[in-house]
């Protein structure tokens, strides 16, 4: 059946890149409210292709915002019930489109050129899930099944947080429930390296508020008479970092921080990561970071501290001298597997409010959290993804772990995860990192497309057998 | 003499606040190019009251922006040559009137509202200028003459920090020869407390910008690689205050600074400036600024660093977790006697560049400075004032240094001073602290016109006799 289905596959690229470019005409930009209706058209085109390829299960459900497609196809035949079950997770909507005028090309007229495919979502995430659909599809068409037990989860609110996913999710464990999880939602670093992710970086995101006079001071009059916020802002920042090593100073920051078994970090170390990349893809002028680790773990194993913003006061042109009634920084942290965002932020506002003078007033607050993952890279599962790249690609797969953070593998693995085993979350994609994703003309690099057919239906057919 | 004029002025208080009121009716907003021809009228207004008054010459001055008013009446008659000679400086430009829907009278048709003249600039300065062309008025009414040579200047650019006016006067510097300089542009402290104003601070603005990334960049990917703008700027800022004593800390900031004679500080103690107005005025929960000092002198005698803002990033709702490529921070300092704004900015770009991290570039750049003054309060032209004061009011006045800046007062004195002795500036005024200069409702305590008329007249006849 991995034949046909692989046959399948190659005989019908032209009508599988003519279906994904009918659904990158539909502009499901979910945070536009005026889009509302084509994310809900986006949304029936998906499932429209996934009934009519044979699943025999397919709805359109509900949410408080955009709709989530919730499909499968269990095998229940006598003797095949215990079939594995794959979960399949990927989404519809897209980014906004501005700035416009950089658009070369209409974001939603999507246009071929030499090997690329350019259009809004066309790597993010559309022509990923695409890629897998078309997978599934192939196997139907080639013999009226799929080898295992599928499920799949289609969310329209990736771009926007994916708020009402997360309670859909708590809400269908049961109708949800699988052996492995499978996200293709990101990128290769060339398309001679496929990249399997073993983990993400979590994320606790806050804003710092300091409140000093009732209303906003003249700075010669009132220069000298109360502590401008603005001032110590900036102390009870430096606070936070050691200025040299770039060691995170809140207390306790690190207890729960794993260090890297040997193994691992000889995995990192593999990964074509170095200074000299990263001087080219960040145009500084030197590399920074914490003292002690190189690069590739920098960005990827290791927690961070970052300033994003300060506002208030004043900043337009010219010399406006105000000593404003308040400061506030926005600062948000990496964290990695084991460390708590609500305790990094307990500790955190504890540790502000007892270096903060009593001139002021100290607001710390969330406005964002995510906890970091960490995937057993030697699952059978995750190794099964290998196997499938080198089949799909023609090459091994290099593996990393992820810098950002992905909220929604934390929260499938809390919910659909038994005891004693955590689900195994299998993160792939056929992105390369000049498909300029969230920016103007995304685009998506066709030989991937078709790799990313063939390395899903192998990766079908490899699971079946773990 | 002194007499006569006294009485003038006083059976010509309705005249005088007639007259004040169609200054008042001309919209004279300097920032406004729209209002280049009101400025221009209320500059015309003024040149025919001087005119009819009996000024012996009377000119409207061009200058690259708004015109400028010069006005003299020099006794040349034998045996009468060695009179002094006053130079009086005013303004006749205004602040724009925004936000327009605070303001529950028009702000350019003048209301009497019980003992309170309700307009823009009827504090400042229009109000305060007329009450000393009034003066001079009630004199040419008296005897035909006044008791000492005067020397009008007028500006129309003040609101606009006098681009062209410094320029004027280096231009016209034995034009504008004199023995001393009367300007009434500032507050008493309330209808008892006339004020003399012995000194102002200087400023150092400045902008501080640190470069990291060639561009934006996205803290999952990139967190860990670079330094962050934001995270080195907060540490080069706290660098430059002590964190509990807020002296600053750039190397020989204070080197200059002189300390104050124990007669000066008896002075100042003696000005009802405590913690509890301080609180009252600041709403503050605690007063701060430099350790070791009163509040009376931290405001006015002491130099200040003061952040105004850091521009760069993201300060919007939610959490965009961006790397910033730059951020910029708004930091002036007040400056006191002897403290030279560009000595000081060498040494704290100096100190920045000594400690600012190879990951990063840094620009450290002026945007305004003045130079703090001090005046000799026991001069017998600053005396006179106070002489006058007890004479136009009723109350001797309390001495204050002024903590904000006015580069006037540098600038004249430098240019006007004669070897070995600088030209005494007399700074009085009769607005209050209430008046709402700048804001929506400006007004003007009419009693304070009135009894500011009568004190000019009493400055002059006491300054011929010194």
């Amino acid at each position: 059946m991995l034949d046909s289905a692989l046959n399948f596959a190659r005989n019908n690229r032209q009508s599988h890149l003519s279906g994904l470019c009918d659904w990158l005409r539909i502009p499901s930009i979910s945070t536009q409210p005026e889009h509302a209706s084509d994310v809900r058209a986006a949304a029936e085109f998906a499932a429209h292709y996934l009934r009519d390829m044979g699943m025999s299960k397919v709805e359109i459900r509900e949410t408080k915002g955009h709709p989530v497609i919730y499909a499968e196809w269990l095998n229940l035949q006598p003797g095949t019930f215990n079939l594995p079950t794959l979960l399949i997770y990927g989404h519809f909507d897209v980014q906004p489109t501005d700035p416009d005028e950089e658009w070369t090309r209409p974001p939603f007229e999507p246009v071929i050129e030499g090997d690329n495919l350019y259009a809004r979502g066309a790597s993010d995430d559309k022509g990923q899930a695409f890629a897998v659909l078309a997978a599934l599809e192939s196997y139907f068409n080639a013999g009226g099944k799929l080898p295992v037990n599928v499920k799949v989860l289609l969310e329209g609110e990736e771009e926007v947080t994916s708020p009402n996913l997360f309670p859909y999710i708590r809400e269908h464990v049961d109708e949800l429930k699988a052996d492995a999880i499978l996200i293709a939602d990101q990128d290769m670093l060339d398309p001679q390296h496929p990249v399997i992710m073993w983990g993400v970086r979590g994320n606790l995101y806050t804003e710092i508020e300091v409140r000093g006079p009732a209303h906003d001071l003249h700075s010669g009059t009132f220069g000298g008479a109360v502590d401008n916020p603005f001032n110590v802002l900036v102390h009870l920042l430096a606070r936070l970092q050691d200025e040299k090593t770039r060691k995170v100073l809140i207390p306790n920051f690190y207890d729960k921080v794993e260090e890297l078994y040997e193994e691992e970090r000889a995995l990192i170390s593999q990964a074509p990561i170095n200074d000299q990349v990263g001087l080219y893809l960040t145009g500084a002028s030197a590399l920074g970071g914490e003292e002690g680790y190189p690069l590739a773990e920098r960005v990827s194993v290791r927690p961070t501290l970052e300033i994003h913003g300060i506002a208030g006061g004043f900043t337009g042109e010219g010399s406006k001298t105000v000593i404003p009634a308040k400061a506030t920084a926005k600062v948000s942290m990496r964290l990695v597997p084991n460390q708590d965002p609500e305790e990094v932020f307990e500790s955190l506002k504890s540790f502000l409010e007892s270096i903060c003078p009593e001139t002021v007033k100290l607001d710390v607050r969330i406005i964002g959290r995510a906890h970091a993952v960490k995937i057993d890279y030697k699952s059978p599962e995750v190794q099964a993804a290998a196997n499938a790249y080198e089949q799909g690609f023609g090459y091994k797969p290099i593996y990393l772990r992820g810098g950002g953070s992905l909220p929604i593998v934390d929260e499938m693995i809390k919910a659909l995860s038994v005891p004693d085993r955590d689900i195994p979350v299998v993160m792939i994609g056929f992105g390369l990192p000049d498909d300029r994703t969230h920016a103007p003309n995304e685009k998506f690099y066709i030989p991937n497309f078709y790799h990313g057919i063939e390395t899903v239906i192998h990766y079908l057919e490899i699971f079946k057998n773990i």
